[in-house]
């Protein structure tokens, strides 16, 4: 499994974590439990119990521990023991692996590889508008049965809208335009910008949302990537000329399109997704309906996603063929070979 | 997977392949997909677009051509790139593989393996009778989860009619006769006469519809063999007596079961069938009386093809034993194998 | 698969093999068919025609014996062919293999492994109140995607009654009280004694049945184990103080918890049950709450036990560790092990 496994990933909404309830979820490969401790805190332990191997998620929520389901041992939110029923006596070896949590821009986030090595500065930025106040975000976790590079591809390629996205974001001005791509060793950026066009449905609504009436947009899009699978779409539309696409924005709406990809495992992944906006922040029918739209389009990916995923796991080892439009994911997909292959020399000389 | 590829197979019937849609069906282990060019031709391609490898059957037709359905790529019946959206350029590897087909005996035939070695004139023309103006023919494809040789094996011993289609077509007299098996280097023939006799349901009935009485029968079963899976059954009842088992079967009825048996992989087979008649050849009525039953008998060979299959994969190296009835069988799996050796031999001179 | 196949293993109740049915069952890795001959003895056969690998068991009963649905062999209790239908020899290798069986304690018993050591006196005597006259039992079969040693560990642990069976058997009282574990070289025993408390519902029930009034009380639970998976529980309550613990359980009531653990194979198990009482004898009435309050506890266990077999099938080799109540799991393991030791000794000299 080619997994970064030293990395700060989104696990949950924190709204999924609920006082007195335990959420069974796979991470990158580890089968985690998550709960919260008595003062509230989000805590994540391996779903396993040491003793005889019942998943922890069986069992209840006891003052903020774990109470096994099976016999009785009670862990902390540390995958301390802090008591074993049957012997007054608790065994040094009895503890479960915890993993670290943090709370950031309206996520939570769990670190899956070496504990020494999480550091909370190395969450992504990128992710600020999720609760920020000048926005207004509103998202949703998807289950996709494909590896998360396949959904890193997808955002890193936004041509596919023309075709999978028809009825909403996609248009052919979108791939009748030339992508400009830059890089540093850390991050991909990939930005297109489309002048003076009937919007596509999606954006059409959008800025009538705002201006009452229906115009020509100036329309952009520029796809932020940091590995393994952190990417935020800042994207939008303006009245055509009003300088958009040169720097002010104020005339038209902007989104922002926020995806914290995580792998549960190599096959499939935790697709975590949010729309911000600064326009109509108050306006929650509004919230309903993107929320609405972009789940839709998010199951259009998931549908080509995982038949891609199907396909590939058919035939192996077949060959692809890259266009020029690909660039950002031939990038994208380099750093994270550079970051596994960093945790394999790391692990090797250890 | 023990396959013979450079064969031709039926692979659908022709309405099963719509104007303006696409059918994706697995044929001896290659995943293709079937749709109309302009013309109306029947073409074939490798189901899986050559640049991020969404399978072209969730794309849409396009003037005769596949537009894949995630990034616009469209490929005409030969399975060259026509169309690139995002560069002008179309790259020479941007290609994905055509298979040879034709339309012969009412049904499409389609050559997975080596298509230079795709001659037309070696399609069987023991089929001839599926659109001959002499015979009307009915006919359905069954998906069966089992081996394909498993079903040629059903077809050469028909002594399971007593057992399997003991409602219909078998009856005490079929094991009481015995068989005559004759072969060439290209085919096997088994034949079973019964003389004078109550007919097993089934034919009861055809001889009623054209007789209108009920009579003691004669009763002729001919199998012909072709590799790898060609069988047709040339069948049918006459009075008793009336001369059909010396060669005059005017009195009678005749039935000709067609058989194209088509592996879709090692483990699973397109089971194409046909009945075939030459009395009361215009009766709607009867044609679908007849499909129906067929239908019906065949239903009851999957169900123990399938049951045999998930036997033999349970415990893969069991041996079996043979009787004199399945003497055809034997013979025919080894031109089979002989045909599978050839492939090899041919592939390591290569 | 780390299975003892030279042992008996409980195969059926009896009434689940009906004259004139097969009952498929697959048992320690073997297909297995049961019947009744036509004494009314039970037959098991393996499940598999030696001519074309059908399942026996999709064939008939024709006089006591099978006849294979596909081309009509038809074989005795002892796996003999006695008619092949196409021809008047049958050859000497049609025949399937036979397994011992043996009706006693009011179940079926089958030997899957070496025919010439299936000695009936080897058959656990501890399970003859499962049709003795002084008791009355009721019971079941419950199939469980388990490990068979999961279920006996289980049992030898009664611990988890506090946590999996807090609603019926389990109270804090439980684990409040220690274990005695003895042992010998064929058997383990653990017992523990719980004096005067109230008693857990169903006991308190089961007491209520007996005297009409509720009243504090002794409790013992007994845990007998004979490899490779034999238990017995020797369980019951009588009123505080009446000296049930210290010999006389006159004044209480008596239950006998039977449990004949049988692998499907080395992830899901036939796990048969019953539970003996010694009072309210005739009252069909209190067996059927019996039967009812059993099958919905073992159905906890169930749930419980399954989870652990998908831990263990995610993560094969992880360590475990034990407390002080794992001890005659642990003793049971070893016994175990050594009879599978002593059986590849034996093979390996053989």
């Amino acid at each position: 499994m080619e997994l970064v496994k030293n990395a700060w990933y989104v696990c949950a909404w924190p709204k999924e974590i609920r006082a007195g309830e335990l959420l069974a979820r796979k991470i990158c490969g580890e089968s985690l439990v998550f709960f919260r401790d008595d003062a509230g805190e989000v805590a994540a332990l391996e779903d396993r119990c040491c003793h005889r191997e019942l998943p922890l998620s069986k069992g209840r929520i006891e003052g903020g521990t774990i109470r096994c389901g099976y016999h009785g041992l009670r862990f902390n939110g540390e995958g301390k023991c802090v008591e074993c029923p049957m012997q007054e006596r608790i065994p040094p070896a009895a503890t479960v692996r915890k993993y670290p949590t943090v709370l950031r821009h309206g996520w939570v986030w769990v670190w899956p590889g070496n504990p020494q090595l999480a550091d909370e500065g190395a969450i992504p930025e990128i992710f600020a508008r999720n609760d920020h106040r000048g926005w207004t975000s509103c998202g949703d976790v998807t289950f996709v049965k494909g590896n998360y590079q396949l959904i890193s591809d997808n955002l890193l390629d936004l041509t596919h809208e023309t075709y999978v996205h028809s009825t909403s974001l996609g248009s052919q001005h979108v791939v009748e335009h030339p992508i400009h791509v830059s890089h540093d060793d850390r991050s991909v950026t990939v930005q297109r910008l489309m002048p003076d066009h009937e919007p596509a449905p999606f954006w059409k609504a959008m800025l009538f949302e705002k201006l009452g009436r229906h115009v020509n947009a100036d329309r952009w899009q520029v796809v932020n990537f940091i590995p393994p699978a952190n990417i935020v779409l800042d994207v939008g539309v303006a009245p055509a000329g009003s300088g958009a696409l040169h720097g002010d924005r104020s005339a038209g709406v902007e989104g922002c399109n926020l995806n914290a990809i995580t792998p549960a495992d190599d096959e499939s992944t935790w697709y975590f997704w949010a729309f911000s906006r600064n326009f109509n922040q108050a306006d929650a029918d509004l919230s309903r309906k993107i929320l609405q739209s972009v789940a839709g389009i998010f199951d259009e990916d998931k549908d080509a996603i995982e038949a891609v995923q199907a396909k590939m796991k058919e035939q192996p080892d077949r060959e692809t063929m890259s266009l020029v439009t690909d660039k950002g994911q031939l990038i994208a997909r380099r750093l994270v070979k550079g970051l596994i292959e960093s945790e394999h020399t790391r692990k090797a000389s250890a």
